[in-house]
């Protein structure tokens, strides 16, 4: 036990990852959870289990918190702010990126380091190499524990903005929604005609994978605001080739409101004298967009 | 020019890549489109070009067809059907399920074989082995024309109804279309803040490629009725963190319309009792619902 003492607090399926990474790697690992039980695995496992969240924060210079939401977060918190002085604390709880602000300004009030991070990967993924997070806040906790962040993944430091590492996160997260949506959709679509989703699934994931390749190419024509070069093919196209899309779902008694947002926006943009256009410039009715309905 | 002479009905981007790789292949290929010029650049490279739509289908026993829509393929076709007689359609143009039955039946009904097909390809990929068609329609017609398919990319046949391959071809590019709208309503978030898509550009590809690997399993619960075995995330907590995502673009000034659907879903399914569900289930809000709005 000659790696540096280490608090968790949150035990959900994450937190208890996490402190196994920790555990596994030597770490003195002091482990809390609101409610006990959680934290019994662990203590077999070589964990020590705090009998309060306050002995839990006096146990370790770095505290890494895991809990489900920064309502629970400032609650746990809340009566050991000055216990936290020349601690830091990582705080890995999904969030906004406001929220990671207001906290990152309330540690440092009490004179704690601070980062916020994000975990790209579930909890199975923990201290595998295809687990990585990211972080954001004080570059000084950063380079000090880097060692024992990259336990749990690969670590990309974002910057000293608390909020940048939740706003990465809250994107690549948004994105995989937005995958699973398509694909939620297109078994829903198969299976109306009666064919396996595990049918179409290997098909489904090739084409994806094809396709991945134009985010590339949609990111340069967003950042140079040039969304003409390159284009394969039309919004003016694509925009008519939808109601193919939401004939079909309707057709075969299926909902089209998880793809449908998407038509709508391309209707609008092609209606706005962008038909010539490709897909990436859907991103400026996105931008400063006051949404209708949510 | 030993090899099978073959028409191409159409002659967009799409149209074109698939004559040139009929070209390359050494086949003697008669090319029609609405507007000749679209011919020019071929014929340099050894197309026929046919003055009418009629010539065009009499040129070739087989005739591939790939227009706007169902529409200008009824209006070419309609005066040639008995031309028709003997010969097989292949029509790749984009369409729902039902259009591709109606044209079948008309086809049928002249004496012809026929074959639907959707393109999982982009014109550039067409001959790469990056391209996948899918066929449905006429067992005979694709056993015959085989050979002359594959020209194009791999050939899947999915079975005698016409409409299968427009069903799987639409659900592929639902569930792109899903992805993109994930993707780029990630841009639109960090761009918000300042950050440049490109930054952020290949994080999502890395994620989205780590996250893909779900799409089996959720075929697997799909296809069983079990939408609880195996959940690493369930719909309680994932419809709980939901808010972070509409939140944040709120924070941002960036409109929540490409992924809110999803939320929505999530929220009406653990309302309904299956918050210890994972995000499979979805489906089943899906399947045989009536769209509130389109």
């Amino acid at each position: 036990m000659s790696e540096s003492p280490v608090t968790v607090l949150g035990l959900g399926d994450m937190g208890t990852a996490l402190a196994r990474a920790l555990l596994r790697a030597g770490h003195r690992t002091t482990v809390w959870n609101r409610t006990a039980a959680k934290a019994r695995a662990l203590t077999t496992e070589g964990a020590r289990p705090a009998a309060t969240a306050g002995a839990a924060v006096a146990a370790s210079p770095l505290v890494v918190v895991c809990l489900l939401d920064y309502d629970s977060v400032r609650q746990v918190l809340a009566p050991f702010g000055d216990a936290l002085s020349g601690k830091t604390v990582v705080n890995l709880t999904n969030g906004t990126p406001r929220q990671a602000r207001e906290l990152a300004a309330w540690a440092a009030g009490h004179g704690a380091q601070y980062l916020d991070g994000g975990i790209m990967a579930v909890p199975p993924m923990i201290g595998t190499p295809a687990a990585f997070l990211l972080y954001s806040g004080s570059p000084a906790a950063f380079a000090d524990h880097r060692a024992v962040l990259d336990l749990f993944g690969e670590s990309h430091h974002l910057g000293e903005d608390p909020g940048r590492a939740p706003l990465y996160d809250i994107a690549l997260l948004s994105a995989m929604y937005g995958m699973f949506s398509g694909v939620l959709h297109a078994y829903a679509l198969v299976r109306s005609d009666g064919v396996a989703a595990a049918d179409v699934a290997p098909l489904v994931g090739r084409w994806l994978t094809a396709m991945s390749g134009a985010v590339d190419g949609y990111a340069r024509q967003i950042d140079s605001g040039d969304h003409t070069t390159g284009v394969v093919s039309n919004l003016a196209m694509q925009s008519a080739a939808f109601a193919n899309f939401t004939d079909s779902a309707r057709d075969q008694g299926i909902s089209p409101e998880l793809i449908a947002p998407i038509g709508h926006l391309m209707a609008r943009r092609a209606a706005d004298g962008h038909g010539h256009e490709g897909l990436s410039g859907l991103v400026e009715l996105l931008t400063g967009a006051r949404p209708e309905t949510t």
